[in-house]
């Protein structure tokens, strides 16, 4: 399907993703939202993901660990806010590298005949966390994960 | 002490509120932090507060409400997100009429020989919720709050 784009405009505090995939929105939702699924897709190709948790429901909290090939592991965890639904997941998002540092995350849902348009909108605490972000190679991260998504679902499909 | 100072650029998805108080760190913090002094001062004048839970510590819920005259309530809830300290507070943000709508705050406390700067960035999902919040008359329950709480803090010290 389409290509991942990448949003990060000079002098915003945001950073917008998106890209839609082949698949229904309801299949889109739970590759989002069920940890077994997750840990499929999330993350670049070459870290070991575990989902620690993933309390899918207001308030509820989410943990998990990439680990890469040495052995360094990289801690990641965040609250979600409202009930997450096929139509958007709102949840914070925290490095454990970087305390203190936190982003809030909307992600939209929005079915388009045979595909699903995929939008994550990130807020950040300032235009410096969001550069720091993204100097950080955020972009191969999220490529890699949705290729990974696509296959997944293109596998769930068939399945 | 000094004026409140609200900024809200054009297209930015973001509103800084900063007042100097004349007071030592760690009494502004307790006015923030201690649900008692809080309720003294956090809101427009004419409405009462009462803070249902206020549970300081990284996870930790809060939610209080207003009430109008007529009895009609408003209630908004949150999470604070790290451990608050006199340096920094960073804790989440919904106003519970306008579901699905959330926004990160993150106030930081700066001792300035006798004075503390009192200053909180706001990170919405988006430019529009912004507006929404200036529009709806957020400037008054600001100003309404910061010289209550600059009235809370001259009887502290006196106390």
């Amino acid at each position: 399907m389409g290509k991942t784009r990448i949003t990060a405009e000079p002098g915003m505090p945001q950073i917008v993703i998106a890209r839609e995939f082949a698949a229904p929105r309801e299949l889109v939702f739970r590759a989002h939202t069920d940890p077994d699924l997750l840990a499929q897709w999330l993350g670049p190709r070459d870290l070991t993901m575990t989902v620690e948790s993933y309390d899918v429901r207001d308030g509820g909290r989410w943990r998990y660990v990439h680990t890469d090939s040495d052995g360094n592991a990289y801690g990641f965890h965040g609250i979600f806010h409202g009930t997450p639904s096929p139509q958007v997941i709102v949840q914070t998002f925290e490095f454990e590298g970087a305390p203190g540092h936190v982003k809030l995350d909307t992600t939209t849902l929005e079915q388009r005949g045979a595909t699903t348009l995929v939008r994550t909108v990130s807020a950040f605490q300032s235009v410096e966390d969001r550069d720091a972000m993204v100097a950080a190679d955020m972009e191969r991260g999220v490529r890699d994960s949705h290729e990974r998504l696509e296959e997944l679902l293109a596998t769930l499909r068939r399945g």
